[in-house]
């Protein structure tokens, strides 16, 4: 199952021991910029190598996900069927839909994305949506973890659903949480096990792209251009590293706006 | 919020470039056995430094939380109150809830718990929980991640309402998904920014630890034993690393042997 849609919020701090980016809120985005890729304005799919932009990139919004975290529209019970109030329970802070008859409370937590950055002959296998939203844009192979399977083991699986690729894990490249979507993505570093690939249901094109030819100006999501930018970044600094961040919406932009957003609290090895 | 339970589950691969122990299931666990802290037979919190066990440790479950994905609870539409019947949708593999009324899939996925490693003076800070399960044993401040919050942020916040101590955050420690019930747990390094901490309500007692006293007898869940071990493992070695790893059930062993586990697909950078 493909990612339905992307987005962004956060606060926050962080330190020492690994290489940390400081805060990265807006208040202080003259602090140590963190450069992506320029979009190319060019509908190509060449990327211009330089110059490149600060920090506030991609993001785009799809509206059933924004409401996840809606819990007013949560009016029933799903184990009951009884009607649901949405009130503070005892020794909580947060709303919730409690059941009126069984008194059972729906909590709603963020969901994982898991996916993967196959490296294959110096280049990163994308592939094209064929499903909304961002149809027809490029993503990683990714989708949402199900219950029952690690990350690791829905990230494999995500790849054969949506490129038909048997990959081996390599390791964990990222995390970005999306608090705004109650979304955290989860991205390993993966290789092919055979030089096979095609696209799946969800997908009309799988393509190996070499690092100056990732498509930047048409991705689908933010959390595509973070974990590329990164990727490439790392790559030219000479190898991947690990990565956590938060993912924030720029704050008056545009929810179909892919880059606006800042990557806050910035971490990685 | 304190987690409410552990387990787990798994299968897989890995490789290169990080430092990775290989395949790690049950049918390979001659291979480059991971070790953990011999438990103490004897009652009191020392424990014994060295001998050390072989992977097979803790875990420990909650009957509720083993439901989590069981979707023939889910009987009513939390949106319409329209019953629901249980089937795989077109172009799905997976058995959902699906609602006769309006049509929409109640889908369940995996809750991240979110939670905090605090070093202070070379000691750890572990809670007591006053709560079940697992009330009157140890556990790292750590609850579910809520919508609306980073990994980083909610685990800050664990950290506040069970140990009244404000926190920064250092770096993520380990990420370690327990598929069997759910759950995938974010463990972030942190550091105390005043001396200062207290039991929130759920827990009875707040304590440092230095790495030879940690309570390895008296833990909660298979997920404290793992995260303690690796970071012992790591002090010794030199220094913290990142660790993503999936525990895994020992087929065969009672839910409450927090012990009865295997973890798999072990990386670290």
């Amino acid at each position: 199952m493909m990612v339905k849609g992307i987005q962004l919020q956060l606060c926050g701090f962080v330190t020492q021991r690994w290489n940390l980016k400081p805060i990265t809120s807006l208040s202080f985005s003259s602090l140590s910029p963190i450069s992506y890729p320029n979009p190319n304005p060019n509908p190509s799919l060449k990327l211009l190598p330089t110059p490149r932009t600060t920090r506030f990139a991609p993001f785009r919004a799809s509206s059933s996900l924004q409401s996840s975290g809606n819990v007013r529209s949560i009016k029933f019970c799903q184990w009951c069927g009884g009607s649901t109030k949405h009130d503070i329970p005892d020794g909580e802070e947060k709303l919730r839909a409690i059941c009126t008859l069984c008194g059972r409370i729906a909590y709603q937590n963020p969901k994982m994305v898991v996916g993967c950055l196959i490296e294959h002959d110096n280049k990163v296998l994308l592939c094209k949506r064929n499903i909304q939203p961002s149809h027809g844009l490029w993503t990683l192979p990714a989708g949402y973890l199900e219950i029952g399977e690690s990350a690791l083991e829905g990230a494999v699986r995500e790849t054969m659903e949506e490129a038909n690729a048997d990959v081996e894990i390599i390791s964990p490249f990222a995390q970005l949480d999306i608090p705004l979507i109650g979304q955290t993505y989860m991205i390993f570093l993966a290789k092919l096990k055979k030089p096979h690939f095609s696209p799946g249901p969800e997908s009309s094109e799988c393509q190996l792209f070499s690092l100056d030819d990732i498509p930047f100006n048409s991705l689908s999501f933010s959390s595509m251009v973070v974990t590329l930018s990164l990727y490439v970044e790392d790559i030219k600094a000479g190898k991947p590293k690990f990565h956590y961040g938060t993912i924030k919406k720029r704050p008056g932009t545009s929810p179909s706006d892919i880059r606006a957003y800042t990557l806050d609290h910035h971490m990685h090895t």
